[in-house]
């Protein structure tokens, strides 16, 4: 049996023991006990841990600039947040991610791991709190209401920062692949029906752009995140807050983050909205959307090997069958379909969350905190996944696509205007009765000459980016 | 200009004239300025207005049972209940769809028409309410909040059982074709590449028994949905119902409607409660979940017609282009797609819904009868639709489809027993290198009698349902 | 037993007999046998049917421009156009909105009247399509992939500016109501327990902010729709579209709708994306969820009269009980709630179609245009009603609110700067044990003169937007 | 730096070295690599490493059965499993939990591991597959795609019986507090306004009915998955399983389980078919529906202390506020509506993965099991929390409750029938303009005695159970 040498620390409720090595404290240990959830801590969020040590180094800045905080204290309390955005005590972030109080156990979690280490780089004993108290100095002239959701902004710009770099990996890989295949030509199709002819380098830069403007997209919502509420305080009325103290925190915030950090003109709105994150989840399901849609397609183009499409070859990374030897499976664009599902799933319990806020506040941050973390760093990975570990990969069976095209009833449409409706009718019956190919008989019939027909197949005609000689 | 003639009607709120010929009266002429929103009439909802006027009926017959109705009022408010539901009036159901009150105006709608049509009937004018009152006569011992669920409860299982006949024929549809393609042997499927040999009746079972087992999920959601609360009055305790009362409605409501209804055993809990119809609609889902499946594959299979899978042949019903010539769609599984796409969106909405119920009631049933209405026939639509339209006229490519088979390099995990594993794996590996077929290789070789081989390539031995004779 | 004259038009499966009265012919025919779902046809949408018209106006105009239409057949083209955009024939546009095909028989469906109509006009009978073509003329140079979804972003942009409107309604209601409350003091909430002192004038503003916010985010969105793929013809190649034909038909269209629309930089891609639909969904989607917790607020503040939080009055407009004399409920922010409901189930519905396009087309647009009308128009009314129905007539309880706060024991967080946290902590204490008010017990200790403490709940001192005098 | 000894692994792809002490080995290695999404590893969900390993248990007893397994293989096999079922080994389960493949690496890794403990336990060293291997002996007679859904579905059992356990000791909570407030008047609540009067017994008696109504929706959802795909192998043909072993694998499975399993009646099918993980998901959404929905009650009930209902009070669980003094929130609900939220959203992720599925599989049953897993175990600690955090002690404001009874314009209503309808009116008017109570006013009248009222306002008079004396 193992002995827990343990300090009392006292709240509302009254005296607990708390781990004499733990940084947190005693509201910490009743919020773990509170939500038994999911057994995530909040510190599987570091964006998060960081943003929150960010906010309470400017508020205490903020503070001491303002003649509120002793600078000693200040001083103790900045260094500890720059510990902890340095990444050392993470682990001491022990609330479970998903809790009810509005992300009061979170901001309590930092206010007493703060507390704690200042008090050490002071040179007291962790608990001593009349030297430095979590609430009435790390906490001071703020609320869970301002700090929690400007902590959650913070950490969310810097995650959709890994996001859309990650998002420019794969748009340069699909547009790698739309050089590479630019004189592959192919049958479009519409409805899974053949249509017309185009190139393979076409349909990968569509994939190229739809990224693009994705990107664009989230750079856009991620500008409306960069509005936070610090000096709200509880509902937005600044009460507790001293005049010029939320404009001097925000100013040490944007500099300590490097972020163009506004404070919302509104704060009581700012303090109950969660529009801007329903607005980023929407953007985030856009992508999903997307992303899953292009992973479809690229499963649909490589099926088979005999029995499927056959356009193209997704490189193989790892058997496909613990029965069927030699099969390989299209296992990232399988990865990247199911990230997608749940991203377009958060999205559902965002708008939830957000939807069920009450009066001057919504208490249901921590899963909109939760799903939107998940959908970011899931799409993070599954971009960079889905570009390193299998566009860039990917090869075209040139041949049979380009056999495909000429063997089309589909090619009648793009000859229309050079063999005139009558004939191009004539030729698409012959050739489905007969199961021959419209190109073969174009030629045999001498509707057009060989050098015509290729011409019209030039790849760069077919793509609409040149004109036929003729 | 017209001259509307006019009748003076009173309410909380003051007098309001309203149309000398409508049945309806104030109430309804308020709801109607109140909710303008869909533009959609409840009289959209056949199923609807014949459940209210049932129970109006069995109101009006328990009320007489008990002594607290003329027998002449009854009688009359029975007749013009009997005559909604044979039809008439169904066009005085003019409030909209979507609408506050928890159905408060829907169900003051019916007791006005009831009213003027039973007073019509006693010999009195439209609106001589002193001889009979919609409230006090019509609606007596009865509130909105037991009324309305009940009606909504009634017209769902008349509803639900108009599209389990709608699935059925589907249903005998897919299995029709399961049986006239018993014998074509194709490539089964995994992840979209070549798996093994199965038979094109296989596939089509599967879709007969996805149906099936969906119509027994129906059939037991819509078996909860036959517990009413009628008797329960404002909040399920009764208030104001005589005893007696509550046995007696739903005794006549089960004769009129001949379903075997159920009082709940706790009312107070059945006038809050949504949950029947969150089951219903998340059956609904389902349902569409597997259609939408179907029609993805049968999209799949009919793709082409050359550069696609053209596996089967989707009936053409209609030219599937207005520039590609001669080309066909598969326009009837899109619109079943999404009318299931719909379902889906249709269950987040209801689930809302039932959610945001606050306390004794949930105010929001309108829109859940609206969702829940419109997944249900809408779904029924597409079902038969997809039958006769669809499915019915598809034929089978069947020597293509063999051809397949003896193509496919999956055939080797088939005859892997028959041939030994390395050998299976030497064909595997020339088959890939060379692009020859297995089937061929194998002959070739003399690994399998031709005899044997055609033996284990019996459609009923590779269905699994007959041994190979060797 | 009526006779219908009918003539006989003719399509690739054969002839079929049309109305000789119908503007529209056989494809429309054929459509209206394929797809009987909701039975709501696409005249339901007018927005969409004036787009049409436009679009094929435009193309005719740029078809005439290229010397690819004769100039009587372009003037009978846009003269037909003009009939319909001018709320003529709206009744001949009978497809249902929910078909499959990707939008081909609502095309079809305008190629035929405009070309019926435009016979007429030239002095022709209807059917004599020798004259003038519906695919042939008043297709020309286009396909249903381009010309259904440009004309679904010109009517979604014409119903957004509807929207737009009406939510700037919205917003003046709530910003009057803002001022005329401004010095109504009252306690603010956090996860509805009490929190300190605001004012009425302040919970309305947030209102209004949002809203406003949303307009914002609406008027961002609704840019990406007008980015059209006129011209792109079938997948984005251009196909059969001659050079100059795209920006001729654009120029027209911009002209004829006044609207800044730019054909988009890769045709392929926008021929096969949804994302600017998704995107402007999820802005709806935002909007209802906004919408929802204000209205969830309006009907939690006026809850009572008697056992409820009776902090405002909600103008009543119906009797609120069938059963229950004088009770008056919040029936029109109810209505508001489900049309958020509604909302929000669409755009999950909108996010299944868009993720199930397949290669070069989407063919489940026309859901996503039925979801996004329905999510456009309902928020519309929704909005308007919400403003001149309800918030225009909401008073204050000024009295009971004012008491409110002098009774709360969250007023001594506000006056804790002023007496001090050791008084104050023992002012809370009495409060709580005595039930007394703390601004009486304040008073009563002599702790503040009672100017001083008139001074600190001056609104505008609560408000946070002046400072006590002292 | 580290030196990690490792031994060599050899599959389709190559060569790859893995460390010596894993009982993992290359396909398992693989997959790490190439599904870097969520960092959570499969041995987070217990109850699917104990499935897996009866699973391979099962099929090893078959095989022997069989004559196709050597008895000391099966033997090994046999106890590596038991080990792992006894919590061992656990941790070797390292692939992530959502992945490509449909499982296949999950399989792997569960064969992998497996063998080589099979290995030791025969004398051999890991990786000596020669005498063992993964694929040829553990996985012998099955695929991917029956072991997975089988161990899924085996897990699912274990999971929902928690969640059944947890749910029952909510349900005995509510139902404890029904007893307890039996004879605590109060008004009942419709659309949040005033309505009739109940008690606090019934209110909390709902809740408890729900609970039990939604445990056996869960009880009915839990058979569906019972039915197992064992012997299907690779598409639902049995292929290379041989004539026996489904039966003989289920009997084993069901033994050692303790379940009783069904093997699906068309294999075909059920390989291809989520409907039973749509179906359970639609009821976990149902529970999460009603303890959203009771959760909101509680937090309304309880709101204050001084400008809320402050019907009941919750248990105080920690403090509230980080700056007020003294406040404290309903944090236990508010964390089970975000649980709730959480499981609607997963719902729509489980819809979307079951609708994407393919031709003769589904691909992405591992979102299925991750979203399915977390809503079950999500759900369970969020019921048992919310009883003994919550439920269990709250208490009553039994007074104020009955004032507001006597106060409230709604006990008219009620006394209807006793002082008749036109005295009702009189009295409810001038209670709302005086601001009186209506018990008040009716003894003043002498409308009727006081013992007469007392016996009418008797709790269970109100509640509909018992009848007035007079």
């Amino acid at each position: 049996m193992t002995h827990v040498v343990t300090r009392s620390e006292h709240d509302l409720l009254g005296d607990r023991d708390v781990p004499v090595d733990a940084y947190w404290g005693v509201h910490t240990l009743r919020a773990t006990e509170n939500f038994p959830v999911t057994g995530t801590p909040i510190s599987a969020y570091p964006h998060l841990i960081d943003a929150l040590a960010a906010v309470k180094e400017a508020a205490a800045l903020a503070n001491e600039e303002l003649g509120l905080l002793e600078p000693k204290k200040s001083a103790a309390i900045v260094e500890a947040c720059r510990e902890i955005r340095d990444g050392k005590l993470h682990d001491q972030f022990v609330v479970d991610v998903i809790q009810g109080g509005a992300g009061t156990s979170t901001n309590m979690n930092a206010n007493e791991v703060v507390a704690n280490r200042a008090l050490e780089l002071m040179g007291h004993e962790k608990g001593q709190y009349q030297f430095l108290h979590p609430n009435e100095d790390v906490n001071l002239g703020q609320s869970t209401n301002d700090v929690y959701p400007t902590a959650v902004k913070v950490a969310t710009v810097f995650a959709v920062r890994g996001l859309l770099r990650s998002m420019a990996v794969l748009q340069d890989s699909f547009a790698r692949k739309a050089v590479e295949f630019r004189n592959v030509l192919k049958m479009g199709r519409t409805q899974l029906q053949d249509a017309v002819p185009m190139t393979l380098g076409q349909e990968f830069s569509a994939y190229a752009v739809m990224i693009d403007e994705d990107r664009n997209r989230l750079d856009e919502a991620v500008q409306l995140i960069h509005e936070i509420n610090l000096g709200a305080t509880a509902i937005g009325t600044g009460l507790n807050a001293p005049v010029g103290y939320a404009e001097s925190a925000r100013r040490h915030l944007a500099d300590i983050t490097g972020l163009p950090l506004v404070t919302a003109a509104n704060l009581v709105e700012a303090t109950q909205d969660c529009g801007a994150f329903v607005q980023m989840s929407g953007v985030l399901k856009r992508i999903a959307v997307k992303l899953s849609k292009s992973c479809n397609d690229l499963r649909l183009l490589s099926s088979g090997p005999r029995a499927g499409l056959g356009e193209i070859n997704l490189p193989p990374v790892q058997a496909g069958s613990s029965i069927m030897p030699g099969k390989v499976n299209p296992v990232i664009p399988e990865v990247v379909n199911q990230v997608a599902f749940e991203v377009i799933g958060n999205d559902v319990a965002i708008t939830m969350a957000a939807e069920a806020g009450q009066l001057q506040l919504n208490a249901f941050e921590p899963i909109i905190l939760h799903s939107l973390s998940e959908s970011i760093t899931h799409l993070q990975a599954a971009c960079v996944t889905l570009a390193e570990r299998c566009v860039d990969g990917i090869t075209a069976n040139t041949e049979a696509l380009r056999a495909s095209v000429e063997n089309s009833i589909g090619l009648v449409t793009a000859l229309n205007p050079h063999i005139g409706y009558t004939a191009a009718t004539d030729i698409a019956k012959e050739a489905l009765v007969t199961g021959r190919g419209v190109a073969e008989l174009i030629l045999e019939k001498g509707l057009l000459p060989a050098e015509t027909l290729a011409d019209l197949l030039r790849p760069e005609v077919v793509a609409g980016s040149a004109s036929p000689l003729a």
